[in-house]
């Protein structure tokens, strides 16, 4: 029974390495995982260089076996300190950690030079741990809450946009023709989203004095246009602000990275003993 | 007597049906409706892609009879639910339901292979229904009132942005020329307004240092101007936000989406008995 | 004596015609000069399209003469009527009304072939009667007053974005060279220009590597630097909005295009006896 | 002892025209090494230009030998005058006057033709020169006060841009793959960033059907994108802006540009005796 008391208390304390960053052994943990994850991205990036791939192709193989094992490491010791292991496994970013780990594993398995080009798209995969950096975003909550409070405005907004870009487009595709590079509807309409969007590649231009002069009134309504959201999203952000600067003034407390053991549901209450949304007792060091 | 009683009432119910969102079949008929009508432009647009065209060519030609009776029979079916059809007919939207389903059986009238370039216009037609999906943005009231109120100010800034336009368009047109792809004023206007909303396709490019200089100077003037119409929207759309809050503390009502079956009035208020434009009663089911 | 009193009343009536636009006949004189100035700029344009100066040669040489008449017509009406002649002259419109009347006739004087470039670029000076437009903006005092208001703060942020021009121009001439576009530095400054302002004609993209690392982060501050100006006039314009509500309540009169034949200053309040500028009587109808 | 004083007093005075600009000779000295920098700047452009630097190779040397001359002397007389001559050289502006005054006698020393790149590289350094003139932007301080304070969000914004950048990027690569010139990673994430900012070169433009739909995605995501660090700045420079008029009604003095002889620091208070930073005497003429 002590044994088992022991490794309990083994289990929590790996717990809060991983799950909690308050700890000074939690921080460190966050920030190696930080600097792995960014390793690996920049990895898959390089590989992608022909000529780098080719000089160095040992030691960008070795790093990836480097990388490979602390990924291992890191979702063996997430599955074993977590109380519903198959919560974080079906979880959003436990499916990012496995599919980031496995690639180079697979790489054995199928080592024939036919596999190369699937192999490479396997690796890529490595890119979505990236996606992990976005919870040291959270700090800009009233941010999200501008994008979130206009979402549904900027959406139907978008909606007309596409309206516009697909008759804007079926009108260019009557007039240029494919001779000019509008070779079918849905390269024109691709055509007025690029010139809509100021982007202009220039790959396809009009070139006809009258697909010209359409095309002047297509970017003077996009100039016009761009106008909109960026209207919704200031007037929402100063809205927000406000009533940020309001709530600040008595109805704030302090939120700690602590993670609930059993439900893995972050951002507790300083001095909260239960878990808010199981009820779960917190473990304080 | 009751011959003409239940005639009525049918007509009745398939107004409900086709006009108003309120009752199950009422909503099923309106999804299925916007099933149909954003399958017929995709079947345009893939119509329009040579490759697509050969291959599945007896497809897209069965598809478009299906939709082209669909249409068919919505049209129909709107004029003789209608109390007053020549009022529907000369609509906006009846001349657009006529406009895309005839094509397909004027292609039958003329099926010489010498008529099909006009034939594909024809088919594009069809395009503008998409146009019947805006009655979807109603919901965006504020974002309509915000782009009305500050029309006249953005109508006078696009009128400075051309005047800015030709002056500057006709000085690069002498500055550039025809060998540096300036071949008249038109162009040069052109070149000014894709320079000035910032798209810069690169299809023309000033290639003298003077020309570059004055190039880099209406890009600087576009940067400040891109910020005048994002102002004015932004302080309009802030302000008929307000305004709209203040409203909606007391004097908002729910408006419904029943239709008046004689002047094919929209929005009444719940539980209102009579049409707010004509009088004419209205039938609840 | 009558006789002088009669010119003297017929002067006056030619005066109200010309300056003012609140009796009919000033109302039609405005809308007819309107119409002969784009008239006129619309044919300095077609005139620089090769095929159309071609074809319709005899068409446009008689349209220009017409223009030049009645410009000339107007101009003369001008000076007659004008207390002081000189300084309408030497004003910034009658600067204007005199170069765009003489191209024409000078081409009389100097009929050769070898002065055809020289005159081309005469007729171009027409180009500038746009600007006589410029008046019908009058209405839109809200938009100017915010444009002025933030000038100088817009001054400073152009400056900065000169600036970071030069510097980033430079590294980029040292980074790309001339080999790939970057052929000295104002042509680097200029690239950088066309970047920050994301205009991107793509004449001129960075090839190696590092350019392209380095121009990301050119494009990434051009972005957040076109976040400034638009925040400042949208700040403006709000702050000025306002301040005209208030205004709006009890401050406001009307002014009318009434102008001062003495002096030749507009907007006299209704019901206003002598000039506000110079004390000259004004004469009601 | 006399000598000594009179010494000290030359040495005060030269500090008055150097460091301060209240006075008639401080203001020239600023307007003077104003125009000294603009021309060394135009002049280092200049001599990049290879047409340029070959016609007026003579006079650009020349003009060059006095440039440096100018800056030696006011390099040497700010040593002078400045009480910790260590602290002016070690400091930012110090080491720029520095680097920028070097290159044209370290020209002689090597004056070999095969060191001719490097000279040139070294001749740029005159360029940073340029930043001194950010000096005269100090008067925009609440222009720097809303850029400041939203800093921390443009980061975060701009750390989410970069997230999505290199995931789109790498989706992008998968799909064109080299023969479309997405040749690395690293080349699509460039891509990618071009495409978000709406800069839009067209060096590199997708060009498979799925390519294109994804890079509409990315163009329309831009679009809806750029409206967040614009309604960030807007909703700062608002607050920042009240605040200000608020602060303007009671609390603002007026700071001259003396400088302290001691600790370089400027911007002290109408009537000050002392360095507001270290206690130093200041000097009123």
């Amino acid at each position: 029974m002590s044994t088992q008391k022991s490794n309990k208390s083994w289990k929590t304390k790996l717990h809060e390495i991983i799950y909690e960053a308050d700890t000074p052994s939690g921080k460190l943990f966050d920030i190696v995982l930080l600097i792995v994850i960014i390793a690996s991205i920049i990895l898959v990036m390089l590989e992608s260089v022909e000529w780098i791939d080719k000089k160095y192709h040992d030691f960008l193989n070795i790093s990836e076996w480097v990388i490979t094992i602390l990924f291992s490491i890191e979702y063996i010791a997430r599955i074993i300190t977590v109380k519903k292991p198959l919560k974080y496994i079906t979880s959003f970013y436990g499916i990012i950690d496995l599919l980031s780990t496995i690639p180079k594993y697979i790489s054995i398995l199928f080592a024939g030079t036919h596999a190369l080009v699937a192999l490479r798209a396997l690796r890529l995969l490595r890119i979505f741990r990236i996606l992990k950096l976005a919870r040291y975003l959270g700090a800009s909550n009233t941010l999200v809450q501008a994008l979130k409070s206009s979402r549904a405005k900027i959406a139907v907004f978008l909606f007309a946009v596409i309206i516009l870009s697909v008759i804007l487009g079926t009108i260019m595709y009557l007039i240029e023709g494919e001779e000019h590079g509008f070779d079918n509807i849905p390269k024109s309409v691709y055509w007025c989203i690029v010139t809509l969007t100021t982007v202009g590649y220039g790959d396809i231009a009009p070139q006809t004095p009258l697909g010209q002069f359409i095309a002047s009134i297509v970017m003077i309504l996009g100039y016009g246009i761009i106008a909109v959201p960026t209207g919704i999203v200031s007037a929402e952000y100063t809205m927000q602000h406000k009533s940020d600067k309001d709530a600040d003034d008595d109805k704030t407390v302090h939120l700690n990275s602590q993670s609930c053991s059993n439900c893995l549901n972050e951002k507790h209450q300083d001095g909260a003993d239960f878990c808010l949304k199981c009820g779960n007792e917190l473990h304080h060091d």
